[in-house]
């Protein structure tokens, strides 16, 4: 039954010989690492003109210069990120390069905090797609949080049934995206060029503006590279690329970063030629859409394509998500079960995990989560300065033809995404002050986790721990509830493995009950020693435990072996278990938790 | 930990022998049996007087005789049911009666509908207590719910702590509201008495009045009739009374219908002399406090002790819940687990489902539960009637001295109860057709539930099930998952019982790691044979299930015993539970539920 709904919702099981089929060519990698990246061009823009608007529309020219800065940490970012793509062709990113260059704590810092990102990226994007669509049909405005929490559902099947699956439904949606945006941007400068758009809209360029400041510069600046999350997809993914994956992923990050370029900046240049201002209750994007097109069919393909990406942008998270985890748990810092590829050979774990979390974090903030923005993109440029920083020590250490030209990119990189952090810090602080919280608690728990491990290697490496004891013989403890078929099934068990001794156990709640069941007892068994408990307390687990620690001191002296033979009903239908005492199970795991006596089921199936 | 916070919650625990001193004396047991009773009062003339009022003011006389009309009824159930505890003196009530007079099936009707009953009551009343409260404090009025749940989960504790513990508890508000009727009571008849009171409110009696039928009067009888649920608590809990039970229960259930007769009759009588009208804001009895008193201090206590004893009404239903349980579960229809005392005496299991029951109907309700209060009214006098025919039965067919007259009592109980349940399905069906539905499937559950424990037994039974198989040898499989101390160990284990085979086998996920493997194990363990199975999906349970499928079938021919010793880790701390793959805890459940193989778990004790 469950079998058959898994098999329904994510299809066959695959072969581990199948796993190279499963990879992405240049097409499906772009769209489907890509659509963090290309989202964010729909809220970028904006977030630097609702910074300046708090000055006036005098000051919105400065979007122009901002927006210059912005492209070049774009460059400089889709720049370094392409070395890191070929230094580190397995792929694992920030964490990688941090952990290998700088060291094992930065690395934690970058890994720790991109594991929380991406768990904020479907959230947030999932949140924002959704609102998109119940902006256009109110009706559905009530079930904001059902809808986005079965949309990640929805993803969150769609990655279980595998990579390449996914990125075939999830392709159309994002080259729509970019369709829809460059006929908007090729439309929009096509009216301008032609003189259809009034300058009198625009503020001049260059004019001096009262109460400008470079904190609010900075501010902006940082507001608008919200746009830059999601760039460092392509590198965490490069397994997942087709043969060669590096050279692959180099073009795909290229490609992207060009697109991610165009739209930006075409963006920005029409908000500031059609003399847009920012408003709350609809988008900038909206905004230069229905100058240019009017309410036609063009202006709704851009609001659903728009939505859709939104939604679609999560799925950035799953793909890097779970590659990520696989490194942080070869590392053993998070349990093990995370480099398990499930039936689809999708690392069904890290998707199950993620996709369970962003739920929870939609539920708990009641699908509000625009205000995680800031800490989603802080959680984004910590990892990129430790990679960069990382990638320059490498430079430096290493020193290969054509190292100085590499050191300088990585700087520039580096210096960049370290001024971002730090405007985020300062100017932000309100809404990213949790990353100061949340991190060194992950970064413990992480040595927690890894000192477990390694713990447990030292005492199974046959090498480096005790020898066993060897076992000299063997006690049989059975407890019996009565004289039944079942108790006779154990007792043949026990006495077919020829034990030292066995004996078995009989819980009274009453006296003459006690009496009686040993009279009968002697009659039935003459050959199998009884002993009788009485429970005061109507107990059986208590006076058995006590019993079964006497008989293993007295065994440990001479080194034998307890072993306590439980019988346990299996029923035919599944409810029927709740009919059933349980009280094997209870023994069961009471006594093997406890006390050092092997526990042996013996189980007897109902027929009806 | 867990059992630390159990402790302080509930006490130490009781032994068996000390059960005697757990019994209610009749003081106590009025105030814990009779509060549901006692309660209704608050709401019962007020259900007469919201019918009346869909005529018109000129109705209210007939509250008058429609509160006769009850009383007789009353009359009538107390008499009836004084009869069933001497004729029953070890307690069930309607279930017992109904069962042993009409047959099973009419029983579990009435058991049935009670048991959902109980769960009603303690939703209903803690929902209408937590009103009455809030109604005082408007700034609680948005916690309405979780208020009510407290108030329901401290109730269980309450009664998981033991009967008489709590009864002294429940004692004083109990009386303090009696007492607080009588006042009132006492004081508004002086007041008329004294010619206070204003004739000129009064409608005259034995005057026409135009629209009213027998329709409506019926209704108005019925929902007066609500008044008396409550009643059977007493019959039902003969087994909590101290010795001698049956003259103890009976003395109380004539004090509760002196009580409940006196307090009624006063409400509705002062109600009528006041001109009172149903208000949907204020309740009949704190308008006639208001007009008796004013709002001075009693005015606030009488409304205080009623919201406090709406409160405690619950615990009538915890009283009689857990012991018709136990009837049904020794009878089994219901789980065995009901029939089980917990540490403080009392059937905690029956006191912990009916406990989260009424929590999820106060979830789901929202706390509105009063439009349950038909439902949970007619779910009371189907087996009121039930119970008084059974007696009919009874006495015609044993004829004891003095039949006759006890015939009659119960022939009258028996027709009232009949034609008030009648009048609830011809006057309310809108909110009693529930209970069309959900008893015939409690009852199909009920058969199913039977029938599964007599089968069970019908296996159990020595003398009617096949001999045991003998058992000539045994074969032992190790699953092994690498060349370390775990498996050494279990290897040791399988070892000193002398089997007739020992098979270790090994899931290879990958070709060449299984050619490595092998040869490392024949220098490791020469002399224990090796088998390697290789999983194409990754699985390690469905390689595993199929070889033991296949040695299993091969061991039957000769009656060998297959056994499948699985190492299981027991980490220090139980956190690190999640850090290890529970594969063992899989292959357990799965080997367990689907073959006839024994499970041999043997616990690796982590030292670090």
């Amino acid at each position: 039954m469950f079998s058959y709904i898994k098999r329904l919702l994510i299809g066959r099981p695959l072969k581990s010989t199948e796993l190279g089929e499963q990879k992405l060519n240049k097409t499906k990698a772009l769209a489907i690492l890509s659509s963090d990246a290309l989202s964010s061009v729909a809220y970028g823009p904006e977030q630097i003109l609702i910074v300046l608007a708090t000055v006036g529309a005098a000051a919105f020219w400065f979007s122009l210069p901002i927006a210059v800065g912005v492209l070049i940490l774009l460059v400089a970012l889709i720049l370094s990120y392409r070395q890191i793509i070929h230094a580190y062709p397995h792929g694992g990113g920030a964490y990688v390069v941090s952990k290998q260059n700088l060291g094992m704590n930065p690395g934690l810092v970058a890994g720790g905090s991109l594991l929380v990102d991406y768990i904020l990226t479907v959230a947030v994007s999932v949140s924002a797609g959704t609102d998109a669509i119940t902006s256009a049909f109110p009706a559905l405005h009530e079930h904001n949080v059902a809808i986005a929490v079965l949309f990640v559902i929805f993803i969150t099947v769609l990655n279980l049934r595998g990579v390449t699956e996914s990125a075939s439904i999830l392709a159309y949606p994002v080259y729509l995206f970019v369709f829809a945006l460059f006929v908007l941007i090729g439309v929009g400068l096509y009216n301008i060029a032609a003189g259809n758009v009034s300058p009198a809209a625009q503020t001049s360029i260059g004019e001096p503006v009262a109460g400008i400041s470079l904190f609010i510069l900075l501010r902006a600046f940082a507001s608008g590279s919200s746009a830059l999350t999601g760039v460092e997809a392509i590198s965490n993914a490069i397994p997942n690329f087709k043969d060669p994956a590096p050279k692959n992923a180099a073009k795909t990050l290229a490609a992207m970063g060009t697109l991610l370029a165009l739209l930006f900046s075409g963006i920005v240049f029409l908000a500031y030629s059609y003399g847009i201002a920012p408003h709350a209750e609809v988008t900038v994007v909206s905004q230069i859409a229905e100058e240019v097109f009017g309410r036609n069919f063009m202006y709704y393909f851009i609001q659903g394509t728009t939505a859709l990406i939104l939604i679609l942008a999560a799925n950035t998270g799953y793909s890097a998500f779970p590659l990520l985890a696989v490194n942080l748990a070869k590392d053993k810092f998070i349990p093990r079960m995370f480099t398990v590829r499930g039936d689809r050979l999708g690392y069904s774990n890290g998707i199950m995990i993620l996709g369970i979390s962003s739920i929870i974090l939609i539920l708990v903030f009641k699908g509000q989560t625009e205000h995680l923005i800031p800490l989603y993109a802080v959680g984004v440029f910590i990892p990129f300065t430790l990679s960069q920083t990382g990638m320059m020590v490498k430079w430096i250490r290493e020193k290969p033809s054509g190292w100085f030209l590499k050191l300088i990119i990585n700087s520039v990189g580096a210096l960049i995404s370290f001024i971002v952090t730090i405007v985020f810090f300062l100017t932000k602080f309100a809404q990213v002050w949790p990353v100061l919280i949340f991190l060194p608690i992950i970064i413990f728990v992480f040595h927690k986790i890894r000192k477990h491990y390694e713990d447990v290697g030292d005492q199974l490496r046959l090498t480096t721990c005790e020898p066993a004891v060897p076992i000299e013989g063997n006690v049989i403890i059975v407890p019996v509830a009565g004289i039944t078929h079942v108790v006779e099934n154990s007792l043949n068990y026990a006495k077919s493995l020829n034990p030292d001794q066995i004996i078995a156990v009989y819980v009274a709640f009453e006296r003459d009950e006690e009496k009686k069941f040993e009279e009968k007892w002697k009659k039935w068994q003459p050959d199998v020693r009884l002993v009788t408990l009485h429970s005061y307390y109507r107990s059986i687990i208590n006076p058995l435990t006590k019993f079964v620690d006497i008989v293993e001191h007295k065994a440990k002296e001479s080194n034998y072996q307890v072993t306590v033979v439980i019988p346990q009903f299996i029923p035919k239908k599944g409810w029927h278990n709740i009919l059933h005492n349980q009280s094997s199970l209870l023994i069961r795991t009471f006594l093997l938790y406890r006390r050092n006596v092997v526990i042996t089921t013996v189980p007897y199936h109902f027929k009806k």
